[in-house]
């Protein structure tokens, strides 16, 4: 039985873009492989707001997190530490070897752009990693206000985990003044697991070159060099690529910004059922996440169990990350989902339910 | 027109096999993901002929040649260089802040123990990295040799790059004691690009825990702890390790010997052509790669128009690489191809070159 996906990643993905993937491999050092490089190029600039270099790395995003530590952190780096993914990247500063500030909040709490500014004002760290949504407690952190504070620090470098909200949730890069953001494809881009899209600014390549070990595989200066012709120093998933030109071609034909108003409208239909079945929101208010809900179970109901049987009847939907397994759930609403679709979805969400 | 793929990698993908990578997605937290890693797990070990930790990393090789340096070089590293992608390792060590003793051959040669262990005998050197297949040149290192060297410095990882050879010609990792082998999905697997396989030493593990700045996407160790649950730390290539459980029950029904005899076979025949046809091999003799013939532009044709000419009519061959652009080109044959691929091919080659 197929199964569909209402996990924050990977996500579903339209039998149309499976076969944009499966399209014959083509060799990377041809110039068909640099036209179809470069295609994706300036959509991916016109969806983020932005004239920076865009770098597609062959990795999960967790890859390109641990690039900008190498590559952005020179004297320190300020973490915001909101749950596990963004704790991961805390992980990653210390494995190498990076002088870290934890800016951390309980889960379910977001960050302040006044919590890291007090990390800033030591002088000590020239680097700020943020997740923009958190995936594990469906927190949105207010990057516009942060956004506006990291500008009284010219010299830090700003890096944006926007893993499970790019391609779902309007960024203006260069308005905000992100100098790297980073995302794989297997979330709010609809398409398999493989490649991660970044956007990278002068000020961070500058940053680069005054760190001598940051490493080959994930060197932003590398990567340059090669994606100013279109191209990767090492191979690239070309298969996702193909995907990726297929996808950027399909969000320009819907509007990105009506492809951001649809995620927006499936969230509210998402949180309205939660209201309904007496279910609350697991974030903060105000910081709840747009391309997913996690709820609290306000109604203790045995998530596992649920999770299970939903399963059984064709749909995926998430228990609460880690500790919060039985205390939260999850599902997620973003990349081609319709409201069809999550409709079908929470209309066997209700029957399950009463089944419990 | 679909462009048939002669070239060392991306090789031509069989149109079941990208269908297999076009499956809808499953999640990677969840039993049915488990499941399908566990299935590639013990054919790896039975085509690798060994019993270490088989790890899947969703990169491209050039990532896992990075993990090794960051896992497994502590004292210093010995990095065999005789072409562009040994090369590039030692680039890779450099850029990591290895000790890096360089054993440099000139292009066409192959490296041979005496080279390595006169490095190794100073005692300053606590890893060796060897690339199987050098793919620029066409050589194939004599690993036997250098196995049985490598059988005196126990303290020493060996790490073999075999991303041009593993699954096209057999190499017995545990008895030739190899520590880390890599080989990415593109090559002789005949899959797309996105996943690189590696089998894990003890030893190499025993390294890795002394050394903590290895980082993390890459980390051994964290990459254990979670292969021993049949999962990754990071969301995996779900659709390229799909397509590697269908593509080892293929390998398994050809036979594992049986593959690579016809390998062998295919280069018999593509030597052959070359001899008939009045070139030279590149390498030094008794070091030819069994997967790609080099071959020496011996006629001096106009390489770079061949290879345009071959391209229009549908076959992909690769001139020489870098320097030797129109000195050598090569025609890969591995992963899928069938004798009868290989003879269009080189009939396509013939008529082209006929008409030079």
């Amino acid at each position: 039985m197929h199964k569909k996906l209402f996990i924050p990643g990977p996500v579903e993905v339209k039998p149309e873009v499976l076969q944009a993937c499966a399209a014959p491999l083509i060799g990377h050092r041809v110039p068909e492989y640099a036209e179809l490089h470069g295609a994706c190029i300036e959509p991916l600039r016109r969806m983020l707001g932005t004239k920076n270099d865009i770098l597609l790395f062959t990795c999960s995003s967790t890859g390109v997190m641990e690039a900008s530590v190498r590559n952005c952190a020179k004297k320190g780096v300020v973490v915001c530490m909101l749950g596990a993914f963004s704790d991961r990247w805390a992980q990653i500063c210390l494995q190498n070897g990076k002088k870290t500030a934890k800016c951390q909040v309980e889960w379910g709490k977001a960050i302040r752009a006044e919590m890291i500014e007090k990390h800033l004002k030591t002088g000590e760290y020239d680097c700020v990693l943020l997740v923009h949504n958190e995936t594990s407690t469906g927190v949105m952190n207010p990057i516009e206000e942060i956004a506006d504070m990291m500008k009284r620090y010219p010299d830090v470098v700003f890096v944006v985990d926007a893993v499970s909200s790019m391609a779902g949730v309007k960024i203006d890069v260069d308005r905000l003044g992100i100098d790297v953001i980073l995302a794989g494809t297997q979330k709010a881009f609809g398409l398999p697991v493989g490649l991660t899209v970044s956007a990278i600014s002068p000020k961070a390549f500058a940053r680069a070159k005054e760190l001598p070990d940051r490493g080959y595989y994930f060197d932003f200066i590398e990567m340059k060099a090669f994606g100013d012709k279109n191209q990767t120093p090492s191979t690239p998933n070309v298969s996702i690529i193909g995907g990726l030109k297929f996808q950027l071609e399909r969000f320009e034909k819907e509007g990105f910004e009506n492809r951001y108003r649809r995620h927006a409208n499936l969230k509210e239909t998402c949180w309205n059922w939660m209201k309904e079945h007496g279910f609350g929101l697991f974030p903060e208010k105000g910081f709840e996440s747009v391309t997913l809900t996690c709820a609290s179970n306000t109604r203790k109901v045995d998530v596992p169990k649920w999770v299970k049987r939903m399963s059984d009847r064709g749909f995926v939907i998430s228990e609460g990350y880690g500790r919060l397994k039985n205390d939260a759930f999850r599902v997620a609403h973003m990349a081609d989902c319709t409201m069809d679709d999550l409709k079908e979805c929470l209309g066997v969400m209700s029957e399950e339910l009463k089944k419990l």
